[in-house]
C-alpha cells in the first residue's frame, strides 16, 4: 500500500466502527461501509480516530478492524489512530498496523501537555517511539485535547521531524493556520499534506486558504469529494452552492457527543452499516433528535434536486 | 423599564462596544448601534457581555455605556452582563445598573467550579448579593467557561433561586437541554424564560425544542426575528429557509475570537457603528479574512433575493 | 490470594517499575523491591499506578509485571492499576490480573469527566465491566486527575456500587472527606476502606480521621508502618514525633514530576533496586537536586538516632 | 515609599485582609496586623494577593486598603496584587495605588492563557497598560491558574520587559526553574528578584538555589526571616533545623481553600487580627481541624523550645 506523504491530497474518512446490536463488532458492516466510502468519494480512510469508539476496542480488535479495513480497501491507503496516554501503547500499535499494511498513524496530543516545549518534546519522542520510517499525521484539534498549538509551535515541529507528513487541521478557529503553513513553505519550510476535519465546516475556505482536502466523517463522503474537487478547478462559487446546501446537517452532524449518534444514524439509514448501535457510554438519538435528522435530510434532498 | 421576567420572549441582542479608532468609548456610534438594533428587529438588548469586550473598560465606563444604552433604549429592557471573579464586584455594578433602570442581570460561573454543589452554591450566594428582587440571567456556556451544568443541577438552580428568570442557553450540544427543562415544567416547576445563544446556531430546532427567543450577537438580527416570528407562527420550513440563507455567515461569524472581529466588520459594513476596531488583544481580520467575510455576504444578498 | 475489602487496612506501597539502563524490564529488581516492601512493613502492594509509568509499558509487560509481583508476594495482596481512557481496556487488563491472583483494581476517573451525574455513571459502567466480584479500589485523586468527586457523589457511588470496596484517598485538601465518609457510616452507610495517598503528607491526621492505613509509594515503608501501627495503638504524640522526622523528605518526594525520580534515587540507595532509571519522559535527577536529597537523608538518619 | 527593584531581598508577607463578624472591614486589626508583621520580621508587605480575599472586595474598599496599610508601613514597601480578567481593571487599580504609594504591582495570568506566545503577548501588554516606570511582580503559580510558563518563555519575557522587577516563585515543582534563572543571569541575562511563595514549603532549599526572600503569608513571619537571614549567614543546617520545627505546621497552612482559615485563625490566636471570619465563601475550621491546629502548634511551640 502506498504510504500517505506531504503530497498527499483528496478526501480521508473517517470511519466509524461498526458494531451489531449486541455490542459484538459486525464484520460484515465493516466491508459494506469501506466499499461506500470509496463508492461515495473517498480517496482512502481513516481508523480508529475519536469517532471510531478506539477507546472501548480491546488491542485484539483494533488489530481485527485495522485488519480488515486495510484488506478490503485493497490498496487505497488507510491510515491508523494510535494516539494513547503512553508511548508504549503508541509504538506497539503502529508497530502492528504498520506491519499490516497501513498508510501511517495517526497522533494528537495528550491533554496533559501545555507548554510549547512540552508539545515539542512529546512529538519528538513520538517519532523516536514509531521510527523515522513510519509516516505520522499530527492531529491538531484543541477543542477536544486541550492543547493549543501555535502556528510557530506546529512549525517547529515540522521542521524537527521529517517523519511528520500531513496535519489533521482541525483547530477552531484554525483557517488562519493553514495560511501560515503554507506561507512559510513558500519561504522554504518543507512541505506538509494538510487534510482538514471539525465536520468539514470550513472545508471551501479551507481548500481557498490552500489545504490538500478532508479528513473527517461526515456521512455525505460525496459532498467533500465534490466540493474539493470543484475548489481544485478553480469553480469556488459552485462548491460553495453545494457545501451550502449540506451546511445545515454538517452543523447538526458536529455536536459533540451526539454527532456520532448521527453520522452512525445516516450511514445506517444510508445502507453502508446495519446498525447505528454504539458501545457502552455511547449517546443515542431520541424522537426529537431523529425528527430534526429526518427533516434536514428531506430538506438537504430537495435542495439538490433544485441545485441540479 | 420593565424588567425582564420568566415569560420573556423574541430577540435579545448580545451589543458590541464601538470604540474610536484612538481606543476610546464611541457615544455616537453607541446611539446608532441601538437604534439599528431595535429597527431591524431587537426586543431588548444585553450589554457588558462576553462579546462586549467587557473586561477591557474600566468601571466607569461600563456604567456609562450601561447608562446610555438604557438612555437610548427608550424603555426597552436592557440586560447587563455582571460577571465578575468575586461576588463583590457583582454587587457592586449590578447595584449600579439596576439604579439605572437595568432590566436584569446575566451571570456566568467561574471557571473554577467544578462539582455540582459548588456550582448550586454559587448561584445561591450570587442571588443573595445582588437581592432577591433583581431578575438574574443565568448564563450556560460550557464552551467558554467550562463549567458544564447538567439539566439536573439546572434545575435544582431554578427551584431554589427565585430571583434567576432566564437561562441564556449555550451548551453544546444543548438542544436536549431546553426539551428537559420544558419537560420538567410541564411536570411543575416553575417557568424560566429560555433565550438561546451560540451566535444562533441552531434557532430552529431550539425554538422547535421550546426556547423563548434567541440572545445573540449575529450582526443581523432580523434573521433572528424573522425565525423567531416563523417558528412562533408555525411556519417552521419557510423559517428553515431563511435560517439556511444565513447560515454560512453564522457560522463564519460564530468562531471564537475573531468571531468578533467579523461581527464588528458587517455592524461598520451596515452603518451602524463607525469603526470595527477592538481594544487592545483583540483580533482582527486581514485581507484573506475580509474576503472571506465579502463573498458570504455577497452570497447572502443572492440568497435573499432568490428567496424573495 | 485474599481479595482487598471494606475491612483492609494497613500500607499498600505503590510500588514503582524497575528498568535496566537500557530501558528494559528489571526483573531482578522487582523481586528484591516486592522483598524489600514487606520486608519494610508493607502488608501489600499496588502496581501500575501513575507512580508505577504504567503508561510506558506494553500490555504484555503490564501482565508480566503483575505475574511477578503477585507470584513473588507469596499470597499477599496485590492491587493492580488499571486506569485507561476506555472501559474495554480496563476490562480487558481487568480479567487477565484478576486471573493472575490480583487482589483487586484501581480506577481514577478520565479527566474529561465534571458533572456528578458523568463522575456517578462513569463508576456504575466501571463496575459493570469489570464485573461485581472484583474488588474495585475508587483512586479520588484531584490534583492529578482534575475531576473533583464531593462527599456526598463519592458516597452516592458507594452506594451505588458494592464492588468498590476501597477508596484510595489522595484528594487535597481532603481530611474533611475522610471525615465525611465514617460519619455517612455512623449514619448506616455501608463501610469502605480508606488508604491514603498524597505520598503520605498528612498521614497521622488521616489516621485520626478514620483512615485505615496508607497507600503510596513513599521510598520509605516503614515510616508508614510505623505511624500507622502508633496511630492505631492511640500513641499520636509518637506516631507525630516519628512523623515529623520523615516530613522535609516527605515533603520533597512529593514533587509532582521529578517525585518519582527522588523515590527511585532512595531506592536504589537502598538496595532495593538497580538503577533508578525511567522508561523515555521520565524526569532525571541533577547535581543539585541530588545533593539536596542527599542532605535530607543525612539529616533524617541524624533526627532518627536522636529520636531512639 | 522605595518602590521594589531587581536587587529586593528579604520577606514580604502575604497580609490577609481583616474583617468584622458582620463583615466589614475592619481597620484597627489592618493596623495591628501590619505593625505585628513588621514586628515579626517582615521587610515588606503584599496586598490584595489570592490570600488578600480580593474578589471579595469592592474597588473602593481595595483602594482603602491600600491606602490604610502603605500609610502604617511608614516607608516600607507594599506591593499591592492587581491581577484582574482585563488590563483596564488592571491599569485602573495599578493607577490608584501606585499614586497611594505602592512599591510596585503584582500580576498573575489569567487562566485562559496557553501557548508561549499568549503568555508572552500577555505581559508585553500588561506593561504596556501599567507604563513603563511601575515595577510589575510576576506571579508564577501554576497550581492555581493553570498557567504553565516554562524557564525559556519565562526568561523570554524578562528579556522584553523591564517594567518586571520580581518574579513571585510558586510553581510546583519549581526549585530547578531558579536555578535556570540564575544561571541565564550569570551567562548575561539581565537580573531579577527572586522572592518565593508556596507557604514557604521549600523555603530552604530555594535560598540555597538563588532567592532572594520569601513572598508567603505563613503565620509566623520569623520563621521565614530566621531561615532567610541563617541562609544568607551560610548556616544552612541552623536553618533547616528551623525549618523542621515549623514544616508540620507550613503543611497544614499551605492547604488551598483551608489555608486561608488556618492562617487567620492564628493570626487571631497571636493577637494580629481580631477575627479570623473570611466573608462569603470563605471556608471555615470546625472542630477537627481547629483541634488539629492546636495540636500543631503546641508540638511547634515544645520543639522551639528544644532547640533553644
Amino acid at each position: 500500500m502506498t504510504p500517505v506523504n506531504t503530497a498527499t491530497k483528496g478526501v480521508f474518512v473517517i470511519a466509524v466502527t461498526p458494531f451489531k446490536e449486541n455490542g459484538a463488532l459486525d464484520h460484515d458492516s465493516i466491508d459494506r461501509m469501506v466499499d461506500f466510502y470509496y463508492e461515495k468519494g473517498a480517496d482512502g480512510l481513516t481508523i480508529l480516530g475519536m469517532m471510531g469508539e478506539a477507546p472501548k476496542l480491546t488491542q485484539a480488535e483494533s488489530i481485527d478492524i485495522a485488519r480488515r479495513t486495510i484488506s478490503r480497501s485493497a490498496g487505497r491507503p488507510v491510515v491508523v489512530g494510535v494516539s494513547a496516554p503512553g508511548l508504549a501503547a503508541i509504538g506497539e500499535l503502529t508497530k502492528a498496523v504498520m506491519d499490516l499494511g497501513a498508510a501511517g498513524v495517526m497522533v494528537a496530543p495528550p491533554s496533559s501537555l501545555r507548554t510549547d516545549e512540552q508539545i515539542t518534546g512529546y512529538y519528538r519522542n513520538v517519532v523516536a517511539t514509531v521510527g523515522a520510517d513510519v509516516p505520522v499525521v499530527l492531529q491538531d484539534f484543541p477543542l477536544s485535547t486541550g492543547v493549543q498549538i501555535s502556528s510557530r509551535t506546529l512549525g517547529a515541529i515540522i521542521e524537527e521531524n521529517a517523519g511528520i507528513v500531513m496535519v489533521k487541521h482541525e483547530d477552531w478557529p484554525g483557517l488562519q493556520k493553514i495560511s501560515d503553513l503554507r506561507e512559510a513553505e513558500a519561504k522554504g519550510r518543507r512541505r506538509v499534506s494538510i487534510l482538514c476535519g471539525n465536520a468539514g465546516v470550513f472545508l471551501p475556505e479551507e481548500m481557498q486558504r490552500g489545504a490538500d482536502g478532508a479528513m473527517t466523517g461526515f456521512a455525505y463522503p460525496e459532498m467533500m469529494r465534490d466540493v474539493c474537487r470543484l475548489c481544485e478547478a478553480g469553480d469556488q462559487d459552485r462548491a460553495q452552492d453545494l457545501f451550502d446546501a449540506y451546511l445545515p446537517l454538517v452543523r447538526y452532524e458536529q455536536q459533540p457527543g451526539i454527532g456520532l449518534a448521527v453520522r452512525k444514524y445516516i450511514l445506517a439509514r444510508r445502507g453502508a452499516i446495519t446498525s447505528a448501535v454504539q458501545r457502552r457510554l455511547g449517546a443515542t438519538l431520541n424522537a426529537l433528535a431523529t425528527a430534526e435528522v429526518e427533516r434536514l435530510v428531506t430538506r438537504l434532498e430537495r435542495r439538490l434536486k433544485e441545485l441540479g
